[in-house]
């Protein structure tokens, strides 16, 4: 597939050489090597990332963008279709043209290649440092990677932290981004704001005429993750990377592939939304047996702690200094034999794969805020909680128990004790485990964000591949693909979720419909969703906290909030008071063989409906901000000539996230490939349905 | 024991009170808190130790050394004996006086207690956080405590480097110490100096009157070794403590001691040499069942890498980066089947105990020099070793394997692999592990000599307990008396060893005169003695190198250089050529019932003899510098009315470390305990003799 062109016919066809179009031929990527290596993209002709910078400050080097000279190219392209694992879809198409560009800089005879595919939505590329006799270690100081936009786009933003995204969206022209506008007394635990104009990728965008953008960066491995510093006045963004403690933001060898970086450009909102372009610059699956890599339903013992019902810890005291090695029990401990077995009942009584607990483990007493190093050791069940005895039940009620692995950013006491952690869980049959990562990192002075933290998720995914364990990781860097080279790391947070509308200003109601153009993009979320019991003075009158969503929005976030993970978060009670809507929870698929994205504007709404990937059932979600909407929704993707059954889930008349967040309707309705739907959402609201073949 | 004086009293009575003596009387510690913590040490009413700080600077805190009072004292003595599980001697005797005295400032309301010990050769002190509502984590940024001498001593001195302790000694002048007058052209690796006037502890010092002095430390547990700061003006030494990456030295949580700070002083060197006080200050063993830690005299594949006769890595190359992953065989392979099998018949042949076999892994071909991370996996053979013959082949010869993990420094990546590896080693029956870490420490930006890898050594040695498998560091922090709490942790290098005369400037004569006065205070050192072919010429006539002692010293090595861990480091056709010779390593013990230091001069000079663990017989070991010496040593230690054979291994008459260090005579004598034994040690020579009672 490859072509080397003789260096006579790079120089004399640098204008036909040094461009890329995508398939469709609406987007067109050039490349520069004249002094500076640049890029630039256009969008049907017209320029969407200005001539921008590539290449690298090297530690011991220094300047690595600028000398070289193209003495080679190939081009090749790629049209087949892969089956991931788990996903939106059963069949992912992998279309795209390829350049890659071989570089040499003739001052010092050091190489570098970079690689650039044009898909229909959108260009990536990545640099590629081969073998080669004059670079063999090397340390990364700078990425120079710029993205120069040319026009003040609206952005939805949130503030570049190397140690957290859990931030709610800000919807402001790039001109206005700057984090010391922002209000930082959000409820995370843990900041480390990386600059004052500075975002996260991906980063969603939208210009006046309506061109949607969308920066970001796919298959990162043994690499930082990428922030993006903005110039505000110039609308220049530039990769941002976090630094080791001394600086360095990553550690070298050639051959190595950097991640790809990526933007996505189209005037439809839902190409952006519903594009594969991430997972496919992503390898293939390393696991070869997947039979046991599985969607999941599952409650847990969590929510009653974070609505206060209930503590992580035994002795109900956060500090164990002055509690000696002797724990007292405080009564209010959530993750007990019997309160354990009640959720277990509830799982299996309505259908759930699995029960997640919380607070099962010694070190919850003094766990949080001081950066301390052996907090856990992950094989430790409190008195009260009697693994074995749980283990017994679960399994006699065809439950599967989910681990909980609370590092408090501890990782260095983490990677020591993991083939023990993992070997506990095997012996009382755990098959999937939630990580957690609260805290400020150990190796002290690393970041979430940086090189030595990627590697070490990374690493738990392999770890637990080998043991046949799934993970879902919380508090990790945020996602870029990488779920498709390890398909058991099924999902993760790593974005402001459901509890954060327990205990402080929460997610408004824009939120969820922003999530899927940002933070999903890079793989599934374990958001939590689900919550009845929408205001938090039901547990205690003198809360003010609240979920900002209708509980019909609740619902509609199965399907619009991908994950093959999915959690009922709520608690038992709430749902056995609300029957009648927890149906559609029970009911809903987490693995699909098909997905479309009916309707999406970032910030505004989403609607989609996807297919069951083992039956003929359809699910719809469809959701709203803080504003009403009305919508008229064509059922055309379903089978025609076949009668299906839809029960809606709606906002209830005078329903608001606000004001009467708890009403909602269900009707059932006969509808075929040729019926509209007509949804109205309320404020805050959603609208969830179910599609069901009639035999 | 404890008894509280009420504050009137501890204010009429400052002079008394706040003086503590050492059972004989001849040293005092005077203590005061009138506004700056101090303490003075005096011996025979002689100012030492003129009036020092204690005390500390706490991040968020700020000043820990002043503004507190005495609210409390107690004092104590101790007079017991008791058993270590290997050592010079079979029962160490633990007596001194003690003082606690708590303190309170009333500013901020917080507590420290400090202790003093007085033993008969020196005094010891630490600082304890105790349990306090106004303290609970803290992060110690300095710690303050000073040694101020009062004249110009001769300092024996190694440059404060918090990588490395493998340095050549200095003989100067308090006022000469200065780093920037070192040829650091001496073979070491990895060096980060810390600082010009800087130097290691312990510290051996001599004054002009022939007072002998030595500043050490004990136990020390989460926290970094002490280095020392010197004034070489004021004759001032300070407590230097290598940082984490963001420059803090230490991360606590109250209750906590800090390791015990020494001063050792006697007019007799061999009160030091043969102190014991370093092990009394360090907690019990941890280990309950001791039975199968065993003192052990090994062989190995290892001399011969560092002579160039093979080679570590299988590919004989130092950097994989061009071989891929297909290795291809150089033919110099030192850790073959068949070479590994030559020394197991060597072994069993002659007695050993063991046979070390280092490069028997994957990785070396480019382990050194470039901070990479992930190096060995620990569990991986070359293809041209067969674990599994030769593990059987070992085992029908009733020989031991020793296993060898080189990290590379890089202590993440040992961590997180530790488990697997110590189950490796279960698998095929090793007992033992000599660990390495030559390289800059990952997680980057820590230093060997920092907290977390004090940690680290620590936590290798508790894991192998729990396997039952005995550890021997290399290119660890020097210990400090912690094998007596993990008697497991059986011998380190942490200083220069012999293997740096076969390819560096070497080791001059004086140095082992010197090590017991130092690094060995704080555990056993596996120097690795034993070779025969001195000069490096032998194996390639083109090298100057050479061990610069005479052969005969390298047999009084064994004794004099205490360790239950005993390489005969030669390779066995070079032993083989000299069978009566080697007869003493071969009978030479390596566990103790008795030991007498019988002469002892840092830098100059050293006979030490003891009395095998569990037999009659005696060793005697007996070195010089580079000056020749003869002297006549009293056997009044034998046993009064036995006869004894007594085989004396001198050097030749004519031998002479560099001219003529092979030449050796052997002798056999009748002696009882009423016998001289006249010995002539050449320059750069020694003596061995074993003395075994004749039946």
């Amino acid at each position: 597939m490859k072509r080397f062109f003789p260096l006579v016919f790079i120089l004399t066809s640098v204008m036909q050489a040094q461009t890329l179009k995508s398939p469709n031929g609406k987007i067109t990527v050039t490349f520069s090597a004249k002094e500076q290596l640049t890029y630039e993209v256009r969008f049907e002709n017209k320029v969407v990332v200005d001539v921008s910078r590539l290449g690298f400050k090297l530690k011991d080097i220094g300047d690595f963008s600028s000398g070289f000279r193209v003495v080679g190219e190939s081009r090749s392209s790629e049209n087949t279709t892969w089956q991931p694992v788990l996903g939106e879809v059963s069949n992912i198409v992998n279309s795209y043209n390829e350049v890659i560009f071989n570089l040499l800089r003739d001052s010092d005879k050091r190489q570098l290649n970079i690689h650039f595919r044009a898909f229909d939505e959108g260009i990536a590329f990545r640099y590629e440092f081969p073998k080669q006799s004059n670079l063999n270690y090397f340390v990364v100081s700078e990425e120079l990677t710029a993205f120069q936009l040319t026009e003040d786009y609206k952005a939805f933003w949130i503030p570049a932290d190397f140690d957290s995204q859990e931030y709610v969206y800000n919807e402001t022209p790039i001109s206005k981004i700057d984090v010391d506008n922002l209000n930082l007394n959000n409820g995370i635990g843990m900041k480390s704001i990386a600059t004052r104009y500075g975002v996260q990728s991906p980063l969603m965008l939208k210009s006046t005429t309506g061109l949607y953008v969308n920066i970001f960066e796919a298959a990162v491995v043994n690499y930082p993750v990428m922030h993006l510093a903005v110039d505000p006045k110039s609308y220049l963004f530039s990769a941002l990377l976090a630094p080791n403690p001394l600086g360095e933001k990553a550690y070298l060898q050639a051959p190595y592939n950097t991640p790809w970086r990526t933007v996505m450009i189209s005037k439809d909102a839902r190409d952006i939304v519903g594009s594969k372009m991430i997972l496919n610059l992503n390898e293939p699956s390393k696991i070869k047996e997947t039979s046991w890599i599985k969607p999941m339903k599952y409650v847990g013992v969590w929510w009653e702690m974070h609505v206060g019902k209930s503590t992580w810890d035994y002795a109900g005291s956060q500090n164990a200094q002055n509690t000696g090695k002797e724990l007292i029990a405080s009564g209010k401990h959530g993750a007990t034999t019997q309160n354990v077995k009640r959720y277990i009942d509830f799982a299996a009584t309505h259908g759930f794969d699995g029960v997640l607990v919380e607070g099962w483990n010694t070190g919850w007493e003094d766990w949080f805020g001081n950066w301390k190093e052996d907090v856990f050791d992950f094989v430790t069940p409190y008195p009260d909680f009697d693994i074995k005895e749980i283990t017994e039940y679960a399994k006699s009620k065809n439950v599967k128990m989910i681990m909980h692995h609370e590092t408090s950013g501890s990782v260095a006491n983490y990677e020591r004790r993991l083939d023990r952690a993992f070997a506990f869980m095997k012996k009382y049959g755990y098959g999937a485990v939630k990580t957690g990562y609260v805290g400020r990192i150990i190796p002290r002075g690393e970041f979430h964000d940086g090189q030595t933290m990627l590697n070490h998720f990374n690493w738990v995914a392999e770890r637990a591949a080998e043991q046949k364990i799934m993970v879902n990781s919380h508090e990790s860097t945020r996602p870029t693909g990488y779920h498709r080279t390890y398909p058991n790391y099924i999902a993760a947070e790593a974005a402001r979720g459901n509890e954060f509308n327990a205990w402080s200003s929460g997610n408004p109601p824009m939120h969820e419909t922003i999530l899927p153009f940002t933070r999903l993009l890079g793989g599934p979320m374990d958001y939590t969703p689900g919550i009845f019991e929408i205001k938090m003075s039901a547990f205690d009158p003198a809360k003010k906290e609240q979920v900002h969503t209708t509980l019909a929005k609740q619902l509609a976030l199965y399907v619009t909030l991908y994950s093959p993970l999915q959690m009922a978060a709520d608690l038992p009670e709430n749902y056995e008071r609300h029957l009648d809507a927890f149906q559609f929870i029970k009911d809903v698929a987490a693995d699909w063989q098909d997905t479309k994205y009916l309707e999406a504007e970032p910030g505004d709404y989403l609607t989609v409906a996807r297919k069951d990937k083992l039956s003929e059932r359809w699910f719809l979600g469809a959701i709203t901000d803080e504003n009403a909407r009305k919508t008229e929704i064509s059922l055309d993707f379903l089978t025609p000539g076949v009668k299906y059954k839809a029960t809606v889930y709606e906002d209830g008349k005078a329903a608001h996230w606000e004001k009467n967040p708890k009403s909602y309707a269900i009707k059932t309705i006969q509808v075929t490939s040729k019926s509209k739907l007509q949804l109205h959402l309320a404020e805050g609201g959603g609208a969830a349905v179910s599609i069901v073949p009639i035999p």
